[in-house]
């Protein structure tokens, strides 16, 4: 940070060269009668409104409009953030000890001042620098897996998040965190339930919808909610730890294998399907309510159980009313493994593609059957179009979500090619993908006005 | 019906022959302390325990297991349900005048007496003798467009049942009805808004969860709100109109271009997305509380806007983290029109499949994007990512369903292939398919413990 005021022009930067301050400083705004206390955070140059952005002692961004009447007084002195990270050597005794690793995404994004676009850029120690509360719950080091936007991410990437993931879990770390872009962080999470199993430390999995320099970002909030699960929840699953709503009262974690990103931008988009989160967390309150009891306990002395590999050649392939055989025809003769189909209501497809699904079956494509719905659960026994496709060797996915039923055949065909075998997996709850009792209240409340 | 007892065996049977009675009595069940009174239903034989079907007076059928201590009288003869559908000479003046059209699905299914599933059988006349309550609402007429299971419709029965529906307005009814299976009911109702525009009377799809007649099917609560709301609604538009919670308390009216099976169970499988339902329908207060103001109203005098066609040469492609632009290249050279993609987050595909998007464009399909997150509203402009997908031609898919995205586009290429005429027309309002503001509630709430 050569510039003192990354990020600041026009009439904003004006106010804070006067007083003296730079990024990092303690500063009070005083606007008419409202004063606010903070650090002055840097700027992305996207806005040309001349706000100023602070910290708060709760930990959230805000920004402040600056107008005629604002005054700005520092009150403390720049914070370098380097000598917030504990270096290894010095350890602090009972405190647990925790890794973030990122592997790219918002949470560790900043604004391009080029192209004005949010590209990934923040390393995790940059981040931790950021959200210093993180050090009353944890010792912490970081680490940079990789750097990528997480609609790139594929199989192979999952594998090398796998291993990375072992490599820490074996170093003897409390707990691991991963900051990963919520594009498909499920997808991620599911991949890292199957083949890291009987974990010994939680595996926790977050982002943020805003990236972390802007005034809005929720990536203190989640980093902080992701900290306090690695370091203290008594559950060692793999887990996406992210906003239960939209105010600042609670994050919640899911299960990684029944959550699913739904909505574009809110904060609370990760939400469980077909199932209820493991805790909600308090993370300004230091607090973990536990929301169910049927969970893997942490206990260091676990042996993790690590089965890496996914098959790639294996597609999603959504229902649309016009769809024909050749878009099965074409993943059979590309020497495609697996097939997901993502059909209507209890897991349809239209009759007139039977025969190639049963071709596809017959050349050993596996062919697994899971519903537009998301809510829910697969029945082909009820209707005869259900009972054609089980006859030609559709493998129902009960109630998985589409998106986890594809990274379970994937990681499957990387184990066997055997169709028994592969039938007799899949319909296996292997990491709590498959939840056979559903209670009234996993189905969400629509609002309809009252 | 030659047996008097229709899919009653064992016990049950045993008790009602003692009684005397005939499916269509009227029956009482003394079982302890508790009477049932109500119509004997047929019973399917998929379930041998001894249960009676009974249609209660509020319009609901119940199953009542048969005891020791059960009782059986006789308490009314067997009510033929012919008479009840008044013939077409037979008009009662000032009784509104509606149609029920059948195009196949659970709500006019029954279940198949020898594979023990379920198929389409029932004409919207038998549903109507079924569930005599609607004509306490409305003169009622039956047609039969097609039999076909929702999963099997094609772009070409949309365009069937568009022409179907103009002749029935044109013939002058109050209000259309089409009985549908409910797995596709709402890609049906995206192209019947699309295709049938300046509606003057009201055109509601209905269907059921389960088949008519099951003891626990919703069929007669949707049929009854259905007939309501052709017969009375205020508003003049496409509605999809089912339960609304799983009680029986109300149903909601959709509108056509912003709902969505959500589940593929439950009675309330039918949900808004991204906007709030028309209104909740009471059916048997006989009662339409509206939610919002902002609708086509009902005016017979309007003149019907009819652009029926649709291009099936459109394709549905939902990311997943293994696609390859090989998928794209097959649409390209198969011919295809129009590509809708399911991306991720805001609207993102992997950085990868760019360059065969590019061409895509450039060999004239067009290529629109939403989001799997389904809620929410796509922006390609905050990330790089989205950026060059924007830069390689994509049309943005703003808030509507990736369903709906798939049959406005599928509508549009039925009109004109230009492509600025298409992005155009895309990225225009048509039939609310586009909700330019969304407020807080149209977001559902997940349960999270409290």
């Amino acid at each position: 940070m050569d510039d003192p005021l990354p990020g600041y022009v026009g009439e904003a930067r004006r106010i804070l060269e006067e007083a003296g301050v730079s990024v990092g400083d303690r500063i009070r705004i005083i606007r008419g009668d409202r004063v606010f206390e903070g650090i002055l955070m840097p700027r992305e140059k996207l806005y040309p409104r001349p706000i100023i952005v602070v910290k708060l002692d709760n930990g959230y961004n805000i920004g402040i409009r600056v107008t005629d009447k604002t005054r700005i007084e520092k009150i403390g002195k720049l914070v370098k953030p380097s000598p917030l990270i504990p270096p290894e050597t010095r350890r602090r005794e009972n405190y647990p000890h925790v890794i973030i690793a990122s592997t790219g995404g918002t949470i560790a994004s900043r604004v391009d001042y080029e192209t004005g676009a949010v590209k990934p850029a923040l390393t995790s120690r940059d981040l931790a620098a950021l959200v210093p509360e993180v050090f009353d719950i944890a010792d912490i080091d970081t680490s940079i897996i990789f750097n990528i936007f997480s609609e790139n991410l594929e199989p192979k990437h999952w594998e090398q998040i796998v291993e990375k993931t072992r490599e820490f879990i074996e170093k003897g770390y409390d707990g691991v965190i991963l900051t990963h872009g919520t594009d498909t962080m499920h997808y991620t999470a599911a991949a890292l339930s199957f083949a890291l199993r009987n974990l010994p430390v939680p595996v926790v999995l977050v982002g943020s919808q805003r990236s972390s320099d802007r005034p809005s970002s929720d990536a203190a909030f989640n980093l902080i909610s992701a900290v306090l699960v690695a370091a203290e929840a008594p559950f060692s699953e793999v887990v996406v730890v992210m906003h239960g709503e939209t105010g600042d009262s609670y994050a919640l974690a899911h299960r990684g294998v029944k959550v699913r990103k739904m909505h574009t931008s809110r904060r609370d988009a990760f939400q469980s399907i077909n199932d209820i989160p493991l805790a909600r967390i308090y993370p300004y309150e230091k607090k973990i309510v536990l929301l169910r009891e049927d969970y893997n306990r942490r206990n260091k002395k676990r042996r993790l159980v690590v089965e890496n590999g996914f098959d790639p050649k294996v597609a999603l392939v959504k229902f649309y009313p016009s769809i024909t055989s050749e878009i099965i025809d074409f993943y059979v003769d590309k020497g495609y493994h697996g097939i997901v189909l993502e059909g209507t209501g209890l897991g349809h497809f239209p009759e007139r593609l039977v025969e190639s699904i049963r071709r596809a079956v017959e050349e050993g494509v596996i062919v697994v059957m899971t519903s537009q719905c998301l809510f829910g659960r697969i029945n082909m026994h009820v209707y005869s179009t259900g009972r054609k496709y089980l006859e030609a060797g559709v493998i129902p996915g009960e109630d998985m979500l589409p998106e986890v039923a594809y990274v379970k055949l994937s990681w499957i065909l990387a184990r066997t090619r055997n169709p028994d075998e592969v039938k007799r997996l899949f319909q296996t709850n292997i990491a709590g993908e498959i939840n056979p009792r559903h209670n009234v209240h996993i189905y969400p409340r629509w609002y309809h006005g009252e």
